[in-house]
């Protein structure tokens, strides 16, 4: 296949990479800032730079760009794609763009499923992109009424780049479960680095400052984005997070063992029940 | 020396792992359920087996029990307890115990100063200690009035299995600051997964499900103890953390962008200024 790949930060780089590195496809990327593209063409993560013009090679195009600039690089060069080519997306949130590219697809003619990578780093760039940041990963796709063949091609494709799990599940599900798995411990990083104590951290702390301070480190203007597009799941799980909180905390104020060890001992049977 | 470890849990059997591996001090263990004692024999990890009669012995006595049971086993067996010894404890409070530790060392004629060794594991029990655990980690010393000399010795035993850092402090600010770098984020992993959506996670998860899920895996008993002694310190960082998350989430509910990429901008500004 030829593969076009919009965006070649963390995410696209990656995909480039792996491909180059484990499939025989004709990988070709495309990136706003025209220096970071010549970079992964001379590493040898991509065999050429392309151009909306140029669209019309790809027989899958993959957009790894910000959401709404997914949605409005099709706006503006849907009518470069080939007919029936298919369109898949890498966004951390699908309700939000998904119908908008279903629409795009019907109107220019190519095949359009939604679809997630879930793997990343608390660094973002091509720089620290990485051909097996997807080994062992989920790729959750929403396939918005995509025919089984294509969902068979993503799913057929993910694996070869090293993914293990493949969800297929609904716009609605991916967000309210995302909002959860991942936009969830992104709020309570930034929350949690917030504290006076955090600067004078070093000497105090062990894996679970790291762990729970990690993606703190965030991109703001990104996560401000999927955050703003995922507002119902998002807030009724900081509500319910921000309630469980409360709980601990008023069972230590009220100096309430029991209470206080049975809630504990939730949190340690819900893990156990998983098998973590 | 003749270093006497009381309790060989993960922190205990740790301790006596790394004495064996890294010096040659004799290592005599004590603990409550004597097979355990007899498997930290039998697989090297001490060379010989406890009693509160023979703790005249010891040249340093290490207490990992929880907090209040390594007050009440001073208090219990003091006696037996060699005129001028060390003892020292490895708990994660310090307030609650160090003047209670201080007072018995008075009356029964041995040195006390509190300490902290910065590393666990998500699971408890000597089958899961490990020589290596204290590698890289910091070692927090309490002198509570203790003499430089039995100051230096418990650093430079830290730094000789492992420790790399040695924080000296008192329990005030021990325990305001572990409230921050640990506690806070055992309360958060607990009610992090009592999300409806946490039995659910599998193929919509990754690294940050991982990392602020995994300490979930509590000793609640434990836990409930430490939390409940180190109650104004937690209770304002839970505080503080509680509303910095409804600030994140008001931005979110209210559709304001400019105030929630701020915020945002905030915890990655934190990070970077820690150079994490």
């Amino acid at each position: 296949m030829n593969i076009a790949v919009v965006g070649l930060g963390i995410i696209g780089g990656s995909f480039c990479k792996a491909f180059k590195k484990y499939t025989n496809h004709h990988i070709i990327g495309m990136n706003r800032t025209l220096s970071t593209a010549q970079k992964a063409l001379d590493t040898g993560a991509i065999d050429e730079i392309g151009a909306p013009e140029t669209l019309g090679k790809a027989d899958l195009i993959i957009l790894t760009m910000y959401p709404q600039a997914d949605v409005e690089f099709i706006e503006k060069n849907g009518n470069y794609i080939k007919k029936g080519a298919l369109v898949t997306d890498a966004s951390g949130i699908k309700k939000a763009i998904c119908p908008q590219l279903k629409e795009l697809a019907e109107k220019y003619g190519f095949v359009f499923a939604g679809s997630h990578p879930m793997a990343g780093k608390e660094k973002n760039g091509f720089d620290v992109s990485d051909a097996d940041l997807y080994k062992n990963a989920s790729y959750i796709i929403t396939p918005c009424g995509a025919d089984q063949k294509y969902i068979d091609i993503l799913s057929e494709l993910a694996k070869s780049i090293g993914f293990t799990t493949i969800k297929i599940t609904t716009p609605e599900e991916h967000d309210r479960m995302i909002a959860f798995t991942s936009q969830l411990p992104h709020v309570l990083a930034c929350s949690y680095v917030m504290s006076p104590c955090c600067p004078n951290h070093k000497g105090f702390s062990a894996g679970s400052y790291r762990d729970v301070s990690r993606v703190a480190n965030i991109n703001s203007k990104l996560w401000s984005e999927l955050f703003l597009e995922n507002k119902e799941p998002l807030t009724k799980e900081l509500d319910i997070l921000i309630g469980n909180i409360t709980r601990i905390k008023d069972a230590i104020k009220n100096e309430d063992k029991e209470t206080l060890t049975d809630l504990l001992e939730q949190g340690h049977q819900i893990k156990k029940a998983l098998g973590e």
